[in-house]
């Protein structure tokens, strides 16, 4: 439900009434108490422009200080939430009333593990989930369709073919083509990121550049240092490079525990690299404060180790989380002063899932990157670099991403939301300032392998927790993605998650 | 030059001259010297239609026996080659006065070596090579944008995304998609080949396949046999993997020695893997003979080891080839039985080089080889898969094949005539039967390095013979390509070529 901005939500009798001295409590929060009301019964929704200070003062004939008081007894419950140069907008309490994930044990460091059991468990978890392919996918990390520049995206395409029809029929660029390197680079220079397109190297996706940098640093049988918990294709990327992970403890809102990193290095003093997903980690969801950042970047560096940076989502945080950082979140590469960190970006999450483009900028391992992704998939397909450089270097980008933005956040505090509501007492969850990502604790140690298992034939498909550690430590954790608007089949998805959830041993 | 098939080419009065008993000659061979001539003067140029028996017959005014005495004289001499529905077409005779290449010695069989060297020798080239940008490519191995279906491909493509825009912004399927894989699994069929389109896994190009191939059945330390010379592309994806390399003498007639191969595997039982390029090798352009084939497929299934089956160019070979054979080249696949053989299969040389699709059947290893490539770059990216798919799965492709392997005939005899012409005295080469490669040994055992050196500053790049194996065996060779028409600037380099070489100490 939208409503125009000054469209009167009471009758003037209802506001004679709530108006009334003799209820004994002050005006400004008998308002605030309708306006709960009004929330609470759906009459204005989650995401609902709320009518304007002027609009409350004409409507209710309140001074400016009292319609003022009411718009701050509503943020401050959590009912409203302001948005700049927007207004105020809805934002439904339940998910607010939500408790937030614990923060890990550090000195509880586990070994390094070889994984070679989690492959096969994450692959019995992406079989049974195939099995259900009519699913609800709730699973996945990537947004729908609906919410990328589909169309334009087309006409582009069309329009570049038109021109360079050849690009389908000649031998593309080894590195990547030059328009799309220089297009990432220039806009990497907004992050703080100083590469040349010489640096650029393009990849089949974000997975690739993370395959070539972990070749590049280490050997098999080596150790390597992640997030736990760690997205699962980390993992699996380890695994099948015959790679050891030594899982580091990670907080849910600043990420990588340093404390926890350097007994680590202390530990085992042969470890290799660290991966991390510093803006907006998979699965957690949170942002590593940048001076956090800063300390990472130079304990690697103290220590010799490489630094891999997995950035997939960084575009993805929020305008008012970075407002509140006077500059967007900025990428641990934008403190790299020696090459000592292998920065791996992608377009899928944030462009064109369907267009595989990621791109990866090496340090000093570049020539070697350069000489193993030549011998492992020569260069990427041509066409869609070529689309991609254009769209990146025009406006349009940045106002898709915008809207990308906000549509993100609408679904993600509809999600969180419908979670508060439906979801068994005792549920946490850390609602993260970007993405589609959720991670919500189940309570009482329920099985999360038991609800993956009890969702899909409903139809719903979740990522248990299981398999983003090697460890059990987030059996009990679901990872939840809200990829397309909160509609009715959302709403009865999350009411029948919740339901199974209550009924779990 | 092109000639209409019944044109005149001599006047009334030279043939009175030629036909004239006083030479002593028989009238045919008088004849058949004349067109020599003609041949030779450049009149009827390499690839032109000779005029047809009824023309010779009514413009020499002889019977229908002597025309065809004329015609047997001309093919036996090599100046002549006939194809099936099509007549006689001009073949210059200077390539069939090369000698043929050497056989290989069998008992020789060298050491695995690591290529830790060459790896970077191969770098060197490259590296040497993209100095002279603009350089006139002979040392590449795909033909010319103009020889592939550039228009139908480009307005495939824009009617596709007309229909189906979301290709680029919604996830691939696992695997490539549905469509691609059922239209090559079906053209395989017509190879001999049975795979479902669930046995096949979509890649980026063969280079991806071969990896994921090799990482599936060795680790590293382990030894891989190749042909010699091997493609070097190949010694690069061994050397990145860690994979040590035994070279088996390959004749450049019949491919891989399976006598050598079987010394090899008496002298060295931990070998894991074969892999070899049965049709149209690179760099030695040769068709193993279907019976070694089987040959080969059953000494590995008898011997354990796994066959990896590298094929970017089946298609390629002529047609008069193929009827000599009764049918088509097959892949050693159409002799699998129990799951051994991992068939890579690339679209890049035949079809496509800007879209970057390969494709393999991985046998006994498909599942793991599936996890590999979910791992390592997940899915390819998915409207070059819909267009090739389409393409394929219509009459076009066989249209599009014909008309490709005729330019490259033509193109590749005029490049080995090239050489005739041009090269040194004692210059040696087979010439293939199809592709655009042709492996060449330069006589006197002049240094192929230092003729790639002094071409480039001439704007010509050639690929020297010391890239395609570990030893020095091939110092003396050089692989050149044909990648499009033979004009003034083809027929330029080729003879600043033989200049070059015949300069060499």
């Amino acid at each position: 439900m939208t409503l125009l901005n000054d469209e009167p939500l009471l009758t003037h009798d209802e506001t004679e009434c709530l108006a009334d001295p003799r209820s004994g409590a002050p005006l400004y929060e008998r308002l605030a108490e309708h306006y709960r009301r009004v929330i609470a019964s759906g009459t204005l929704a989650p995401g609902d422009r709320m009518p304007s200070v002027r609009a409350l003062m004409s409507q209710h004939r309140v001074s400016l200080s009292t319609a003022i008081q009411v718009f701050r007894r509503l943020e401050d419950g959590g009912w409203l939430q302001a948005r700049p140069r927007a207004g105020y907008f809805v934002r439904r309490p339940g998910a607010s009333k939500l408790a937030t994930v614990a923060e890990p044990d550090i000195p509880a460091l586990p070994e390094p593990a070889r994984y070679v059991g989690l492959h096969e468990r994450i692959s019995r978890v992406i079989e049974r989930a195939q099995a259900f392919p009519e699913a609800l996918n709730l699973g996945g990390a990537t947004a729908d369709a609906a919410l990328y520049p589909t169309g334009r995206l087309q006409a582009l395409a069309s329009r570049i073919l038109r021109h360079k029809p050849t690009l389908l029929t000649e031998v593309g660029e080894d590195g990547g083509a030059a328009e799309l390197r220089q297009a990432v680079a220039k806009r990497a220079l907004s992050s703080g990121v100083t590469v040349s397109p010489d640096d650029v190297l393009v990849t089949s996706g974000g997975v690739e550049a993370v395959n070539l940098a972990l070749r590049a640093v280490a050997q098999p049988g080596d150790t390597i240092a992640v997030e736990s918990p760690a997205f699962f294709g980390l993992l699996q990327i380890l695994e099948s490079l015959g790679l050891r992970a030594l899982e580091i403890p990670t907080s849910p809102t600043t990420g990588l525990s340093l404390e926890a990193l350097d007994i680590a290095l202390t530990a085992c003093p042969d470890l290799k690299a660290l991966v991390v997903v510093p803006n907006l980690q998979n699965p957690l969801g949170c942002v590593m404060p940048d001076a956090r950042k800063a300390e990472l970047v130079e304990l690697c560096a103290r220590r010799g180790i490489a630094l891999i940076e997995d950035e997939p989502y960084r575009e993805l945080i929020e305008p008012a989380q970075r407002a509140l950082r006077a500059q967007p979140a900025r990428p641990l590469k934008s403190w790299d002063r020696d090459g000592g960190v292998i920065y791996c970006a992608s377009l899928n999450k944030v462009l064109a899932p369907g267009m595989r483009l990621g791109w990866m900028s090496s340090g000093r391992w570049h020539a070697r990157v350069r000489l193993l992704k030549f011998a492992q998939t020569r260069h990427n397909e041509s066409l869609a670099q070529f689309v991609a450089a254009e769209f990146i270097g025009s406006g349009a980008y940045d106002r898709h991403l915008h809207r990308l933005r906000e549509k993100l956040r609408v679904q993600r505090e509809a999600s969180a939301d419908a979670i508060g509501r439906y979801f068994p007492t005792g549920t946490r969850l850390n609602l993260p300032p970007g993405g589609l990502l959720l991670w919500v604790a189940l309570p009482d140690g329920k099985s999360s392998d038991a609800l993956f298992e009890a969702a899909l034939p409903h139809g719903i498909r979740i990522a248990p927790g299981s398999i983003f550690s090697n460890s059990e430590r987030f059996r009990s954790f679901i990872r939840l993605s809200c990829p397309a608007p909160f509609d009715e089949r959302m709403d009865a998805a999350f009411r029948q998650l919740g339901r199974l959830a209550a009924d779990l041993g």
